[in-house]
């Protein structure tokens, strides 16, 4: 890309940034990655570096209750309806159930409101479809 | 208090939900619903049946990743302080280590920015100290 | 649905809101409860339960103004579009006028930015033109 | 102030305005332009005509649901309680009695959550211990 | 229109806004006025007035700060999409270049989290595609 | 600290962070990472390695207008004012005048409503007053 011209190799914290968005997001993390090419690549460097290259590679919190913050910060923000897409999936992906997230959704109907908690169930219906879960 | 009056009796679930919310919360939530006694006794009352009797009490995802949630939901939000110190007290009174809810809050600062982590820390500086787990 | 395992009987209070939000939501109120059938069915029953069995149950204030309530906050959250337009029907069937609704919307953006003001009306159009008040 | 110095003569619009400030607000509202001539006079002069001078002068809903709709918006953004208690304020000073007030702020629980109904509560606790509603 | 009962001559302070709009958001700006008319024309009227009669027409700051300043507070409240893609516009209309409004798109995800950022980069992108700046 | 633990060397991208992030909000943005020590001392890392080693020192925006942006969103977010006066302080240090940072701060009634440019306004009179731009 050559845009972070200030010349630091960061290469290392990249790779393990890349290897964890794959393992949580899968292929969706990786469109969002992709989609950015054209109009803010660093932007896309930056969320694999700080994101999954700095914090999820942290120890101290496992995978599975990270994803359970996440799944829960965006339920509620209510503003973020792809992100919240993307880690619905990397829930399941680091093994949370589809049980565990809509009792994650439900409980943010006490935090956020129910209209957060309605848009959050109805996230996680189109992912569970396109998962083969539920009916589409 | 008289106020519930269309007359259901719902006294298992308020019962449930007191228990609950004093497993979770402790004194720091027995005094959200003492506080609320000359202004709006109900909005106790259902703070107990609902968030508490309800949903707390819901089988399908144990306390420590429900308080991860709550945690993660109300730093992101930003706008909640006095329920987030609540919280951080209940997410180590159900298991959660220090470290861990740290790890929750710096995680927010991907999804809800840096401030939003920045005052969840002090919250949390405040509940430590509180508890002796660091200096005052 | 058998799972609101604990055993309470609340069907009182079921009863008393699913009436409620028949009478104030009408029939896009029973969609939003079917659509969580196959993904949060005990989210639908708490919808039911809480929002319309308690709060909209309460004396102390009239539906009128309870919904003149509800439809200034969703325009000024701003991020849950198809509550603020079931309300709008709820406030249409609870007596506002379509000129009452606008002038909550348009008051809107005194507390949270034209920007908000603007996507109510976006919502107030849309339903508005569903009910054949204005063109389509 | 001299500020507005394109020319236009808004002063009957200004005087409508801090007519209907004085009116709803009280020595609140006042307060509150007071505080902005060292810093901002504009942004005073702009409050008082813009939401006062335009939006409570319209016809089209009376000043007691304009202040419901107020203080439901306030209460559900969470963030702004000075504002919220200007409102509550000014809801009483219109006619509103405190009961509404209260069934407003609890309402909010279903649409912000119950941390913004619990905030919202603590203001409205503020400001009837300073009008002697209840007991400080 | 008729709607501004009360008398007030506010002709030079709208065609100083209708004028101001047009320089800043061009035609994107004159479709929001356009679609007001049925629904809310007095809406209209006060986005014209205030906004770009009194604020963008004040001396002070510069239009290109001024778009700036609405780009990374659009980006930033996340829950405003057609206003920020109008204002992409705006800043491209008063001397902004692409690269610049990417920065301060970048920078959003600083104070408002990564989703805000990739949500904004989605709307700019389309914007940027619309005027030619990269392939649709 | 020796909590980056795995091991890449990321002095050069921390020694930048840090000597921009003095250049831009001086001993108050020193204070923050200063009071996360005890607490969650990798955020106040990460705070001057993304924001300020990556961010802020990227080419193609000057720090004036970076520093409106995140006046700007920080005003309209309404729910950081510590770090909103912090970067009021930056705006100053990095060549804006109190006079623009107001402007900044009027227009975000547009975009998030009269009540964040109020309580914006409160913070840049804190700040001004403690550098001596007012009297306290």
């Amino acid at each position: 890309m050559g845009i972070n011209s200030v010349g630091i190799d960061n290469d290392e914290r990249f790779e393990r940034g890349w290897e964890k968005l794959r393992e949580i997001d899968g292929e969706a993390g990786e469109r969002v990655i992709e989609s950015l090419k054209d109009i803010a690549p660093d932007l896309g460097r930056y969320t694999i570096e700080f994101p999954f290259g700095d914090v999820y590679s942290r120890p101290g919190l496992d995978l599975r209750s990270r994803e359970i913050a996440t799944v829960a910060a965006l339920t509620a923000l209510g503003n973020a309806a792809p992100q919240l897409k993307v880690h619905i999936h990397g829930a399941l992906n680091v093994g949370c159930t589809s049980q565990e997230i809509v009792e994650v959704i439900i409980q943010m109907a006490v935090y956020a409101g129910f209209p957060a908690a309605l848009n959050g169930a109805t996230a996680a219906r189109e992912v569970f479809a396109e998962r083969g879960l539920i009916e589409a």
